[in-house]
């Protein structure tokens, strides 16, 4: 067996490349990209110049230049494409499966668009590929694939297999056969597996599963994963409103939506407003940055007013500032915490929920549990340092009002959000500690003016 | 075609079901979940007492009833395993993955433990288990499962059709054949659609694909997670130190480590130390949230320490309090994001990784002008509600200071805790605005001594 397995990309190797290209030196580039998997190779392109990868997209055979093209990142594609003839990408879009050369054509500007199209070889493929165009990004018609293997009801296996090797270049991963009716209705699904230990002239009517779980064009990809995570399918059927099949979504596709999924969600909970990553250029990654923080500053300023009503106050009992920090730290964590565990569930599309009542008295119990004992803790330490008993009761009690407040607040928020079909995770960002620093600040000084 | 579909469980459906079983109406239970989905059934399992569950599985096929235990939450099932009879647990693994099947006997009490393996019917399966059962759970070794379909290189198509045909019952997805030697040595790989195509008689040496990706036994699951990603995999042979083939892993089993994950990410980010849900008592979901919420709590008596050192100042100006949570907010904002871009370079495991001192210089760069554009929206708010200028100064002067500091600890600390073998994800959350408020105050305070 060749190894093939990992490729370790060493900047040495990249560094030969670069040189080759400069030096003209193709059979070197040639030789030591041979049978190197199109992964790889595409990893290998994402740290070079659009012109450099050029040169050795053209030295490879085109169906692997084809299959780097297509994993590449959106970004380095974009660059890619502007570079290239429309009838070079419509080469390359003729060995690409048609839901990643929608994609493509997506990213390019739309006066080249059309000229692609019609350069594409295969006038299906550039059907599909229009079809595929006319779909949400983020619905089920956006990520499915025109490419699948059908067999009508009344066919034979052998008819079937037939068709199997017919498609057998348009469609590379085959896990099931769908079968459908004349008129293209969706009846079941035949899994390969079956199709090999079924006998001659068996009918596909005979052996196949009537019980196919698919999902419609227009549901959501977030319906998408969590259907296909619960019932572990590698593959499911795309039909519309009339359950005619209208392609299929595998679960690569699944996986890199999740990967996005994530990404999303850790830049949401960070307070990142664009997907950057840290080897994009300094204003791409201020300019992701600034905006939370700039909605910070400004929260803390509306904090800063809080806190001047109170300037007489502090000026004869200064010990008040220093447990400024400890109450809106306090309230962000808490409400950040609140927030990630409604995240979560609603990430999770449990079956049941409790009613809104039972939920609501909960988190207050836990945020109840959760204040009296930081309250006492608080208390204790702070009178321990400061023997101060009424700054100590003070702090206690507002620390108690704030948990349960930022535990309502952190709560109510990502329902809100997912509600009105924005991401729930941008609860558990810097939008919940502004808000709770300013309800604390609010809640320690109001109690502290009580109390004295 | 039947609509299975996805299933909505109703509110309804489950309180008839409860009600079936207190009037001991076996029929209507049977008849209600015939034709469900096993993933169905097992969601309203969990909603119900164990002794309930019980009752519906005794009603239910052993196969159905295996699977529904597979799928049911770590938690829920341990609390299941308890009602059951070693034997009773016996009878449905066998109807079990090997993989899914080490993992639940790994939630049994070790005691029943061995009189489950000694009950299980298929002395081939015990060993497999026995075997799986060795190996660490976020190793290769502990996601792959020991069902799989392997050809020797010498072996006709038709023989190896013979061998999935014995094998249809234990090997329940099958993708790909893998090829071995008569040591067991992983060769090659054929997939099942080539098999199909094949002409009578073909020896799989004339078909089979040498260039196969394997994992070792002993690789990480974040290093198999990335490996099945890059290269599009649904399944992904585990070889041992000697090359031979010990088992394989599936996509779904990948999913559902993303998707762990993605949960553990996110309860690390929101300082929530144990795996808790919405749906836990209120004890298990204090417990998880107090831990932090008393970490950052200390910290912030660290921080009124260092207030407390400035008292005398904030006496004479007041004001100084007021721009506290601007400090700490504004240190807190700039760390979490600067360490949720690192963290997601860690996760995509970028190929070429810049040299330290490159990436350092850019992270001051970004710091530096994210630092001087807030410094200077400071300086103009507080100068214009205010009108006193040296605040100002001092505000901006410190808020400068305070976004490089906080954008240094938080590149580095993921970095420092990745090194440690820790989820670097642990640096997005409460530690580091803990850390950063005590710094940030620190840094505020000194600058305002400085230039007073």
């Amino acid at each position: 067996m060749e190894e093939v397995k990992t490729f370790e990309l060493t900047r040495e190797f990249a560094d030969s490349l670069k040189q080759a290209i400069e030096q003209g030196n193709n059979d070197f580039i040639i030789q030591s990209l041979n049978g190197v998997n199109s992964a790889d190779i595409t990893e290998t392109l994402e740290e070079f110049t659009t012109d450099e990868s050029k040169h050795i997209l053209n030295l490879l055979d085109t169906q692997i230049a084809a299959e780097v093209i297509s994993g590449l990142e959106e970004d380095t594609r974009k660059r890619f494409l502007r570079v290239f003839e429309p009838e070079e990408i419509a080469g390359y879009i003729d060995y690409i499966d048609s839901d990643d050369a929608a994609d493509i054509l997506n990213e390019v500007a739309p006066k080249a668009r059309e000229e692609v199209i019609s350069s594409i070889e295969s006038s299906e493929k550039a059907e599909h590929i229009v079809d595929l165009m006319r779909y949400d990004e983020d619905v089920a018609g956006g990520i499915m694939a025109k490419e699948l293997i059908k067999a009508n009801i009344n066919w034979t296996v052998e008819q079937t297999t037939e068709e199997i090797r017919n498609q057998a270049e348009n469609v590379t991963k085959i896990f099931s056969v769908y079968v459908v009716d004349d008129q293209n209705k969706l009846l079941g699904i035949v899994s390969l597996k079956k199709m090999l230990l079924a006998r001659r002239g068996t009918l596909i009517k005979d052996i196949y599963e009537e019980d196919v779980i698919s999902v419609k064009t227009y549901d959501e990809e977030e319906e998408v994963v969590a259907i296909m995570k619960k019932y572990d399918l590698e593959a499911v059927p795309v039909v519309n409103m009339q359950n005619k099949l209208m392609g299929r979504i595998t679960i690569d596709d699944i996986v890199d939506v999740m990967t996005e999924q994530a990404e999303e969600e850790r830049q949401l909970m960070a307070g990142i407003s664009e997907d950057v990553e840290e080897d994009d250029s300094v204003w791409m990654l201020t300019r992701a940055r600034i905006p939370w923080l700039v909605i910070g500053l400004v929260g803390s300023f509306f904090g800063a007013e809080v806190i001047g009503l109170f300037e007489n106050e502090i000026a004869v009992i200064p010990i008040m500032a220093s447990f400024i920090p400890l109450i809106t730290a306090t309230g962000g964590n808490v409400a950040i915490q609140s927030s990630s565990i409604v995240v979560q569930t609603l990430a999770n599309k449990s079956a049941f929920r409790d009613s809104a009542i039972r939920r609501l008295i909960k988190v207050i119990l836990v945020a109840l549990l959760n204040g009296i004992l930081l309250a006492l803790l608080a208390f204790a330490i702070s009178y321990f340092r400061r023997g101060d008993l009424d700054v100590s009761i003070i702090v206690a009690t507002a620390l108690t009002c704030v948990v349960i407040l930022a535990s309502l607040s952190g709560t109510i928020t990502p329902i809100i959000l997912d509600k009105m079909g924005i991401n729930p995770a941008a609860a558990s960002g810097p939008f919940i500690t502004t808000v709770n620093d300013i309800l604390g600040l609010a809640v320690y000084f109001t109690v502290a003016y009580l109390l004295f």
